[in-house]
């Protein structure tokens, strides 16, 4: 793959291929498929991004709704999209203990009912552990905050997805 | 279902039961959760339509490049979402001749090689005949007016598909 191959792709191709850089929102890449060409991923990545903060803060918290919980019932039912599942599988969430699954599940509980969305994080560049301490700190922030943080960590996420093509 | 079970649903929920109320865009769905409580239906709708017109153009053309083709390759290959099928369907747009077919076929590539995006129309308010009729007509468009018209339609196919959730 390369930029020239992706430029001349139709809408339907580019969908195919970037629809869930951002987790479960084909909309987003079919929005950017307007910018064309992109001159490099980073181009493209950008534009990504800047459709993101062009949202609306309902649109942005929408963002975060369409992620699955880390370790949550997608996972357990084995509705996760592919991404979501090698991502968490990555990070050791598929082999959790009991008592690591009771946890995270807790933590997960209080932190959608304070905020209203997930708590979402880029779970390659963490570990089960690392992810359970971020949630137990983050779940003390302010909404505004959390908006902020998850949002940050959907861009990571994007970012990595992007990388992961085979370029 | 009532507004009152509505309200009380838990953004996955509401997710599951609108999230295609815009075909193939839970996000519009997972963003006006945030405006909840809602009186009626219609003011649940009113703040959809409100989020669409909220998008910048791209946003808006990246929803009609969410939406399959008519008697498409989704059609044919047995992916269209549940709602297309059925809106489709009633359409005569699953029991086409192959004059009819090819026809079809035809005005869509032409249609989305000019527009950037696919010919959107509520199939439920025509039929087969009125659909290619109009085809014919909208392709003769300016861009922004099919931007337009195309959005107009995607509100008209939300509208039915929440009267047809069984309140």
């Amino acid at each position: 793959m390369n930029m020239k191959a992706v430029n001349s792709m139709n809408y339907e191709e580019f969908i195919d291929l970037f629809g869930n850089a951002v987790e479960k929102c084909p909309l987003i890449a079919a929005a950017i498929w307007s910018k064309r060409p992109f001159t490099t991923v980073v181009d493209l990545e950008t534009s990504i991004f800047e459709f993101i903060d062009s949202l609306p803060q309902t649109g942005k918290e929408g963002i975060l709704r369409c992620h699955p919980d880390l370790a949550g019932r997608e996972l357990q039912s084995g509705t996760l999209t592919a991404d979501s599942q090698q991502e968490q599988g990555q990070a050791g969430l598929t082999s959790l203990s009991q008592e690591e699954q009771e946890k995270l599940q807790h933590q997960n509980s209080r932190y959608k009912l304070k905020f209203g969305f997930p708590f979402v994080i880029c779970a390659r560049l963490n570990n089960k552990s690392k992810i359970l301490q971020e949630l137990t700190a983050r779940i003390q922030n302010q909404p505004q905050q959390e908006l902020h943080n998850g949002i940050e960590e959907v861009k990571k996420i994007c970012h990595l997805r992007l990388q992961n093509i085979h370029w």
